[in-house]
Order: structure tokens, then C-alpha cells, then sequence
């Protein structure tokens, strides 16, 4: 397969800004960015250079094939994600399919799934698409952009820490994530996946675009607002609003202490609710529900921002984006909220990852409406 | 693939007798006997004639897989077994292997488990082994003679009844069996499965031989009895006693009425404790524990039999097998334990599939000993 040239090469120096900007778009889910940031680090000290494709030029005919973590965010911080065992998905898969696979593309956006293909695309001496299935990070298999154009999620490999595998294949993607969970659950609470086997054209009719460079650029917005003084999380606010190819609504919903996370692992997810209160007026909070990632931020009954759109909470001082598995009580915090890429935010999108999909009684309302601005 | 010619030939006319025996060895498990005997007998008016082969005519390079189903008796009554997936299980196995399937064996005894195989090899134009992997039937994957052995149930093939594939690939069979609990739960309690792709060589050296003789020679005896109005219980015994190849001890163990049979699904097994009482004195009771299986049967204290010893409770009036799951207040029962095949009661085996791989707190004892008689 000829892949024309790489769009980017992504090295070493990237890697800060990569991870600020997958974490900031896992929407509190995606994975620990400390780990993502050390595995990449130790992967690129043997392989520098990490050639990253633009969908469009992509083969029609090429062999794509999605790979990450899965399971309980907080599993994957006290058993470290195995390489070898991802590794070892892909090649499965490729053995499964019995062609080559040409490029590997990010499931979702995430501190740590958005390293782990990487660190997959290295070792297997692959390029990386400059795209993924979410464009942030969602809880479920059948939640993304793939799925949403019909694309089956079957073959999934799922690899334990021991090279132990288990190949799901079904018709009905939301039918694979239902056994998923108890098998990731008897694997220990996570695997690595290697998922979606999408041919070229499949991934650019179906593929959330340009989530790499949109990582970086988010990271490197906020490490030169940190260099200059600047308040990063008024500079992230001004780099969405204005950027020229894909502009879009973010706002700064609360600043508060975090009061009460209560976070626990229920069928292989992190499910939960965390209240973060205003700290000169300690009743006045705003809650996060919590599937994995955060899906909907309320404060005295009103909706600041929900799912699909990205809702992150960050530290006050820095704007180190903080997972869900991360709060704690305490914590100085802001919540920032990011209008979803476009694609989420179509009916049929709606209907497999909007707020009825996690049985949230609200309609989706975009971010921009909420707060009364475009 | 030349087998030699079959050892004899399964007609409709010995549907009855082999469903009988194979009832009897699946010591209350092994699935529903009338659903087993309805399946083959539908499948024989179209195909009225299947070779069964003995082990020592399979060649050393054939290919054998195990079949059957998977999954809480009690399910596999309410949602009839699908032969459609069970050939698929087949099919998708043979693709899997990259070789053609020249044979099935059963996986074990059972009203159901004996007959789905045969139903399979019926349909998929192939002879069946005169064996099986436990003479007997058993919860658990690893429980048989061929992983006793030390070779693989992977690559295991799961099929629910959508068609839809779950491939298991392991180490270790004990791992192979935690993972697909929950996914047969997933699946809605029940599955058809393929598992312990075999060399004949491999075959040869692991497999229970001579399941399917025995069993159509258990349930002509019986059949024979109730001819000639003799109680079959006895007759049976003295079947097993004076059997010219095989002589195993047999033994009446208790006679009475079931009084409170407690069998619920806990992670697609049924699990409980049957209690039977003396029909004249109602504080005689007789105790069997269950994990699908009948396991042991102690009366005020005393051990009457012990898995892998086989433990079945009969009809008093006919001595017609009752499986567990059909087990009813009031019933007038007999238990009968039979000795296990050799094979399973050495060391390694006991290990695997005794006592306390049951978590029971008894030691094995042959039925022989327990009975004072050999």
C-alpha cells in the first residue's frame, strides 16, 4: 500500500502538547495522561519519528485498523497498560483479516488512547491517521463515528496482560460492547483492544478528522499562554473560538473545590457523581455525572453543558485537565466545556451517544444555546 | 481424511436407548433428555444413519472437535438449543483451523450433551467418536480428560442464538472457562460451543472411550428390565458389575421423596442442594449438593457418594433420570451412584475435576470403599 507522504512527522517535542490536548478532549474519561505521556515518552526514545497521515490520503483501498485501551480508567492506572499485549492485538487482527494492516487509527481522544496507538503505530513501524472514531472520549464500543456510519466494531480483539485473546464477532455493534464488559471484567478490569477494521474509504466517510493536530494545537495554546503569563483557559477559549478551519463554541462553566467525588468501578466503567461547590459560597455546586467520562454538569437544577459536548475539568492553577478517576477532595478546580465536532451533534449520532443513550433525562441542548451565545 | 469403516451405525430405533444411558452418566446434568431426545430424532428422520467410530480406527493426523452446549441447564430448557449455531460453532471452527473437520467427539454424557453432537455430525455429513471427555458430564471446561491431558480447549467457538461468535483463545483451559461464564451469561445463559480441536493421536491418548456403546448398553438394560418386568435399578447394577470389558461398581443409595429442592442459576450454572426424604421416616434425609452436576450425596453425615463417582436420581417407578433442574417437590426418587471410569479418578485427574476442586471439604472415596463392597 502507498500511503502519500506524511502529512506530519510527530517527535518527541510534541508529546507534552499531544497529551494536554488528548486529555483536555477525553472529557474526564480517555485514560490517565501521566501514564499516556511516559509510555510515549519511552517509545520515541528507541523511534523518534512518528509519521501522521491526513485522511485524504489515505488509499481507498488501505487496511485500517483502531487499537487502544478498554476498561475502567482507574484499573489502567494500578495495572499498567501492557504494550506487548496491544501489540499482540494487532497482530492478531492482521493474522485474522490476512491482509496488512497499512495504518492504525486512535479510537478516541484520551490522555492515555491517544498514546497507546501511537505507541502501537511506532513498534509496528506504522503510520497514524490524524483522525479517530469520538473526537473526545466516550464510555461504549458501538459510541462512535464508525459505528454511526454503520461500520461493524467486529473483529474485536481484546488481549489480557498474559497474551490471553478473546475475538468477538457480532452484527450489532452495541451487542459487542455487552460482552465486552463481564469478559474485561473476568480479564481484570481492562485488556487492550484492537477494534473497527475499516478499509480507506470507510475511515475518511467516517472518521472525526484532524484529532492529532487538534490535540496539539489545544497543547500548545495552553504551554505558550503557561510560557507568557497568560491565563490558559481564557487563551483555549480564544483558540477554538477563532480558529480558521474549525471554529468552534467553548466556555468556562464554574470554579469551585471539589466536595465529594464518589467514583466507582460497576461493570468495568467508572461510574459515579462529583460535586465541585463555589468556594466563598459552599452551597452553591455544580455535579458532574460520571460514565467513564463526564456527561452532563448541572448547577441548581439548570444544564451548563452535556454530552456529547466535551466537559473537562481542570486544576485552577495550571489547567492540567484532570480525569474522573483523579478528583479528589478538595481540589481547586474550573469545568470547561467544548462544543462536540459536528458530527456528534447529528440526530443520528444523537441517538447512540447523546444523553438518552446513558439514560439522562434531558434532550441535548448545544453548549452555545446553554450559554446563550454562538 | 480415510477413516476406517465405522464401528456400528446409530439408527432412529436406538435414539431411545442411548438418550436413556446418556441421562443416567450426566449424574443430573448434561442437559433435558426429552429436549435431547426430540432434537435427534428430528434430525434422524432426514438422516436416518450415523457411523460411530471407535478411537483406534481414527487416524493420528484427523481432525476432531468437541460440540455441545454451554451454559445453565435450566436455561437450555426455556430456549430450545439451535442446532443453526451449533453448526455454525462448527463451521466456524473448521474456517478457524484452516483444515477439514474429520470427526466429532461428544464433549460429555448428558440427556442433551450427548445428542447435540450426534445431531451435529448428522447434519454436517460426518461420522462421530465413540467417546467423550469426561464419561460423564461436568460444569466446567476444564473438567476433561482431554485439558487432564494438557491439551487446549483453545481456540473455543461460542455461538448464541443470533449467530454471533465469540472466540476464545488461551493458555489455560481454567482461564478459558472464567472468561466465557460471563460472556454465556451475555449471551442469555446458554451457548453453543465448539472447543478441544484434536489430533486423533491427541484424541486417542485423552478421550473416555466407549461413551456411546455404553450408554445405548445402560439403556437397553433398562429397557430390557421394563420388558420383562424386572426392576431396572437391579438390573443395572448387575449390568455394570458383570460387564465383560468394564465391570464397575454400582450401588442403590437411598429411596424417598424430594422435599425441598433448592436450584437457582448463579453465573450460568445452577447451583444448590436437593434434599430427599425417607418416605416412612421424615427425618431420614439425604442431602445432594449441585453445581449442574450432582456432586455428593450424604445422609445424617455420612458420605454416600462422592464426585467424580457419578450420583443420579431416578423415578422410583420407572427409573426414568431426573436432572436437576427437574426436580420437583414430592417426587418419589431413587439416588444410584456409579464408579467413574479409571480415568478419572487418578490423582491428576482428582485434582481437576474431585472434591475439592469443588471447594467441597471431603477427600475422594471410591464409591466401593464408602459401600464396603467391591
Amino acid at each position: 500500500m502507498n500511503m502519500e507522504p506524511a502529512q506530519f512527522i510527530l517527535r518527541p517535542g510534541d508529546i507534552d502538547a499531544l497529551v494536554y490536548g488528548a486529555s483536555f478532549l477525553g472529557s474526564g474519561g480517555g485514560g490517565d495522561p501521566y501514564i499516556g505521556r511516559l509510555i510515549l515518552k519511552q517509545e520515541m526514545e528507541a523511534r523518534p519519528a512518528l509519521p501522521v497521515i491526513d485522511p485524504s490520503a489515505v488509499p481507498d483501498d488501505a487496511n485500517i485498523i483502531g487499537v487502544g485501551a478498554v476498561g475502567a480508567p482507574s484499573v489502567l492506572i494500578e495495572r499498567l497498560p501492557n504494550i506487548d499485549s496491544l501489540m499482540y492485538a494487532l497482530e492478531r487482527a492482521e493474522r485474522h483479516s490476512g491482509g496488512k494492516i497499512d495504518a492504525i487509527v486512535p479510537i478516541e481522544a484520551g490522555g492515555l488512547n491517544a498514546t497507546l496507538p501511537l505507541a502501537a503505530a511506532l513498534r509496528a513501524g506504522l503510520p497514524v491517521v490524524d483522525a479517530d472514531g469520538m473526537g473526545r472520549a466516550f464510555p461504549e464500543t458501538q459510541m462512535m463515528t464508525f459505528s454511526i456510519h454503520g461500520y461493524a466494531a467486529s473483529p474485536l480483539f481484546l488481549v489480557d496482560d498474559y497474551g490471553d485473546c478473546a475475538i468477538i464477532e457480532t452484527k450489532d455493534n452495541a451487542k459487542t460492547d455487552r460482552w465486552i464488559r463481564p469478559l474485561i471484567d473476568a480479564m481484570g478490569g481492562a485488556a487492550m483492544a484492537a477494534a473497527y477494521p475499516l478499509s480507506g474509504a470507510m475511515l475518511k466517510a467516517s472518521a472525526v478528522r484532524n484529532t492529532i493536530s487538534t490535540q496539539l494545537g489545544i497543547g500548545r495554546t495552553v504551554y505558550a499562554a503557561r510560557r507568557e503569563k497568560r491565563d490558559p483557559v481564557n487563551a483555549l477559549i480564544r483558540h477554538f473560538r477563532d480558529h480558521k478551519d474549525q471554529p468552534r463554541f467553548a466556555a468556562r462553566l464554574f470554579t469551585g473545590k471539589v466536595s465529594d467525588p464518589k467514583i466507582s468501578i460497576e461493570g468495568a466503567f467508572n461510574i459515579g457523581e462529583v460535586r465541585i461547590a463555589d468556594m466563598q459560597n459552599p452551597d452553591d455546586i455544580c455535579k458532574i455525572t460520571v460514565k467513564n467520562e463526564n456527561l452532563i454538569a448541572r448547577r441548581r437544577g439548570k444544564v451548563l453543558a452535556i454530552v456529547p459536548d466535551i466537559i473537562t475539568v481542570v486544576d485552577a492553577d495550571d489547567a492540567e485537565p484532570i480525569t474522573t478517576e483523579n478528583l479528589k477532595f478538595g481540589q481547586r478546580v474550573e469545568i470547561i466545556a467544548l462544543a462536540a465536532p459536528d458530527v456528534l451533534r447529528e440526530p443520528r449520532a444523537l441517538a447512540v451517544l447523546g444523553p438518552r443513550a446513558f439514560k439522562l433525562k434531558y434532550d441535548y441542548t448545544p453548549l452555545e444555546e446553554l450559554h446563550g451565545s454562538k
